[in-house]
């Protein structure tokens, strides 16, 4: 049953009483032509878009909660890349028809992360058509201290967060469990890869964690950021081109989850971290005599850093594996390609 | 030919030299994970999204020109309801290949709009899919001075911004217009209404100008305002349940167009005026003492403002048509209805 969009941001996207958080700032939100808001003295306002688009970036069949979840991480990540505390959201949530069913497991995956940072929903637009979310969040960063991209210097070291791949592995194994089902129900085997580690994987694409808490840690400390959920071999070239440096990576030193490495084979593994994008981890420059201060700021949230490379003079990224030359045979992802 | 994803935001969505205007407030724009902007002292942010959805909001068919302009209009006239001051946006723009045919299309609709209003694009995504575009505008308010739809009270004179139904007719005559080319083309004979007075309607449609020079002037004047954008019937009763007042409102009083008298049948145009939508006009209550003053600011710039009725004690909204008690057959857009 499809219900009206009245409902629709009443029912769904208004909290209210106990439900509703605390709401810093926000001096007008959901039900007005649009939002007020007060951003601290001293700060600057920072302002993230990502839309993910069904079929595109999420398989049809994804749960409504691993969406709403999506939707609000991808600018999250953006937010961790800057150093800057999210605030607030609006969402531009266009979908075929207004069910009960998937707005509510929408709305639970939205809050979960929402609530987690401090995010409140101060706006939005519901509109039909072919399913889209397009989330835009704002929030703020005391002036001169958000970590830009074009930041870094030659002889920084080049260091990644968490594991890269996973989330790579994780949507390949959610697809094929999906293909798995539609056989299963035509008499053939049960679903392959339905273990812990591929469990683990999918859980990855399906939730994948922005590193929010060590964006803001690494202020000061970092010379630039940027999110790689587009890959490294796609967004390492547009850091090194912002800072107007040489890029060269060990892919060796790549660091891949114990669950990646079990389940891949070695070069199905190193093109899901180079290029597979969705991990959400995050590429920092920092120079060699700091690279321990964020190794440790890393530590304390039990978050990995792993060095992966260095910067240089001049322009371009050079890439060795096992000691030798290499070129990724992979490239990052593009939409219109 | 359609182009690589960089390609599309550095040809046409970043300008450099002297296509590029001044940007206020712009301390970081497009090329990093976020945008960094200074919202000036005193001053409170203002958000509003708004989505149009090819297909839904406008036809198919519809020139890209027209698509770029629409997006930023139905977001400036989000913020001419609350007197706000825009000055950034960003774009999600999702579309099934990247044409640079349509691209600079899009983007010289986008940019004649927000040169008119001193916006500066600061970020956006573009993304493959269905043709969906959601626009976020930011900008300012002098604090505690924006208009709110919440506050109007009992008494208050309920005045609508320049004609109403326009764009209704416009759209109805665009379609026209389309269906006989299609029968042109198969032998039959040329597209009616494709006089001057036709024309002007589509244009009112294809081409919708938001009132923000006037919502600006209308602070410290009107009690409350609201964008009829969804049509009066439709967004009237919000501006009422908001101010905790009832309203009434005589049809015989909507401004209508001399076009749409010539163009429409007397019922035909009364139904497009209250519920088609599109107009992008805007709705004001203010108290009968200081509606002089609303209508010289709104003389001064060449704009009609026409009293249509006033608000009262209770809750609800009633209409008259030749001074008899009346109901609309018609009611406001609903995407989900």
């Amino acid at each position: 049953m499809s219900i009206g969009e009245f409902e629709v941001i009443s029912r769904f996207f208004v909290r209210r009483g106990e439900r509703a958080p605390a709401q810093e700032g926000v001096l007008l939100g959901i039900g007005d032509d649009a939002a007020l808001l007060r951003v601290p003295d001293g700060a600057d306002l920072v302002a993230a878009v990502d839309t993910i688009v069904a079929g595109r970036h999420f398989p049809l069949e994804t749960d409504a909660r691993s969406i709403g979840h999506r939707a609000l991480a991808v600018n999250l990540s953006d937010f961790a890349a800057m150093g800057a505390s999210p605030a607030w959201a609006t969402l531009a949530l266009t979908m075929p028809t207004a069910e009960p069913a998937w707005l509510e497991g929408f709305a639970a995956g939205l809050w979960e992360l929402a609530d987690r940072y401090g995010v409140t929903l101060v706006g939005g637009d519901t509109t039909s058509g072919p399913l889209t979310v397009s989330l835009q969040l704002l929030g703020h960063v005391p002036r001169g201290t958000a970590i830009r991209r074009s930041g870094a210097r030659a002889g920084d070291i080049l260091a990644v967060t968490g594991t890269l791949g996973d989330a790579g592995a994780g949507l390949w194994l959610a697809r094929a469990r999906t293909a798995a089902r539609g056989q299963a129900l035509t008499g053939t085997d049960a679903p392959p890869h339905t273990g812990v580690l591929a469990r683990e994987l999918i859980e990855r694409f399906e939730y994948p964690a922005p590193r929010v808490q060590f964006g803001l840690a690494a202020r000061g400390i970092a010379t630039a950021a940027m999110d790689i959920s587009d890959g490294l071999v796609g967004d390492l070239p547009k850091l090194a081109a912002a800072s107007g440096v040489s890029a060269h990576v060990e892919v060796d030193r790549l660091p891949l989850s114990q669950a990646l490495r079990e389940l891949a084979t070695p070069l199905q593994a190193r093109d899901w971290a180079l290029a597979a994008g969705d991990d959400y981890e995050l590429l920092f420059a920092v120079p060699p005599d700091r690279f321990g201060l964020l190794s440790e700021a890393a530590s304390r949230i039990g978050l990995a850093l792993t060095a992966i490379g260095e910067l240089g003079a001049g322009s371009g990224v050079t890439w060795t594996l096992n000691g030798m030359a290499w070129v990724p045979g992979v490239i990052g992802y593009d939409h219109f390609r």
